[in-house]
């Protein structure tokens, strides 16, 4: 069995799981986490989202967060963006990255960007041009990809497509999610051997979450693919859009120790993600679904 | 990549899972829940434990609850006994099967048993004959197989060794325990291996734990190697007897999806456990860790 000798963490939880906060934290707090994810040495980290502030009010903060972000070369912070205005900010408060992230199920992008995937396809585009000439680098993300409603829903042919598509549009990443917790390691064995052929050298990420127990054993799966990318979240805070209650991404405490397991380098030191997860989970005032840190 | 197409799924949840629960939990409810996994389609279902009711008042209606158990041709029954007179009090309850159980590390063993490994392993000796003599199949297991207070700190070879000489006295089956969820996919991979070269034709069981959120990567990883018989437990009930608050047996509903992903049969109704699950959740009025009866 062969693996990545090295992978390549993105934490998001100051963005994907502190919006499924509904307490507004402090951006003392937020900074604080952020920091602490650097100094464990965690090489990238999705800082914020720029959304509009009535939609998304934990965010409200975006551009302060941003501002005091720790001056580092070892780290690239990026920041999520739904359309040109959530762009235009993330360019002014001085971001090196910019995450994109659109439907690839026709419903599921109706009801939540009120548009079609072609419609979204088109904007995303713009937003690349737009990026691009403004030296942005950009992540580009698809959602739900391994089923919406039921596993598979999303056509892995419209998958490997829009994939393609955005590769040779010189995208810095494509980021495939796993939102819903649908997926299985055949599903990810299938989608990563197809896409890693459509996409050449751009990387690829996956966004997993652990809605049904399985996140690890795809990590695993995708390991074995050559997949070297992973966007992991601390404590495992976070959640499903579409099911309340349930857990949210993959623990980046728990992920390195798989990844630790299999000898693979991270650059992640798992004490210090440890006792950053705690200090959350103290300030927030509750338990995250992440294992490793409790021990 | 080959897997098994069937896997027989043993849910230890009744012996495993309730003797961490502090409140005696009524024979009633017991029986109920044995009925309802039986009724899912699960196979294999370890009963009880025939231990001294001072160690595990929890355990003090196992002959109660072997009286009761639904009579099914398509199910096996088994119970844990940890020395001679549990193995008499199992063989006269009118189970078929009797599970023992010792630990592989001395400091354990001593701490655990009051006795070393090799103490252990003649007792086991002597059980499994009188088992024999009368009519009982034996599953032969080995406690922190991955590791007791360290990742690998029990000898692989040891493990091996330990489980050819049990094979060789013609058990029913092996079963190798990761108690304190110290396990990785690698480890599982090299050990499965081992020894299921070296023990022919008798099954292997691997008995995994979630406490670091592993344990379906560690199943995934085992498939691989051909092994077709699990533990798990309904709704993740369980702990880590070393560890207090931590996740216990990987979930066996979230195990279903797994498999069922995979398409390998496993002839459980994942509604049905999920059902079975969200029942004993309410009636001890708490949360499991697993997840997809959440949903």
């Amino acid at each position: 069995m062969s693996f990545p000798s090295r992978v390549e963490i993105c934490d998001v939880g100051p963005r994907d799981g502190f919006q499924f906060e509904e307490q507004f934290i402090p951006t003392d707090r937020k900074v604080e986490t952020i920091t602490a994810l650097a100094d464990a040495g965690v090489p990238r980290i999705q800082v914020t989202s720029f959304v509009h502030p009535e939609w998304v009010p934990q965010m409200k903060d975006a551009e302060t967060v941003c501002e005091r972000l720790p001056a580092r070369d070892d780290v690239t912070y990026a920041g999520l963006a739904l359309n040109q205005k959530g762009l235009e900010r993330a360019h002014a408060a001085g971001l090196s990255q910019v995450d994109l992230s659109i439907a690839t199920h026709d419903t599921h992008s109706r009801a939540n960007a009120n548009m079609t995937v072609d419609e979204a396809v088109v904007q995303a585009e713009d937003m690349i041009r737009h990026a691009h000439n403004h030296g942005l680098d950009v992540q580009m993300g698809f959602q739900t990809v391994f089923g919406y409603n039921e596993p598979g829903d999303t056509p892995l042919t419209q998958v490997v497509e829009m994939s393609r598509h955005f590769a040779e549009m010189g995208v810095e990443s494509i980021s495939l999610a796993d939102s819903t917790g649908l997926a299985n390691p055949r599903m990810i064995q299938e989608c990563a051997e197809a896409v890693l052929e459509a996409i050449g050298n751009v990387p690829l990420v996956l966004h997993l979450h652990d809605t049904r127990g399985l996140g690890l054993a795809n990590v695993y799966a995708a390991l074995q693919c050559g997949v070297n990318r992973f966007d992991t979240s601390l404590a495992g805070m976070g959640g499903c859009p579409f099911i309340e209650g349930a857990t949210g991404n993959i623990a980046t405490e728990d992920t390195v120790y798989l990844l630790d397991g299999l000898n693979i380098d991270t650059g992640i030191g798992r004490a210090a993600v440890g006792k950053a997860a705690r200090r959350i989970e103290n300030e927030l005032g509750k338990q995250f679904p992440g294992k490793l840190h409790r021990l």
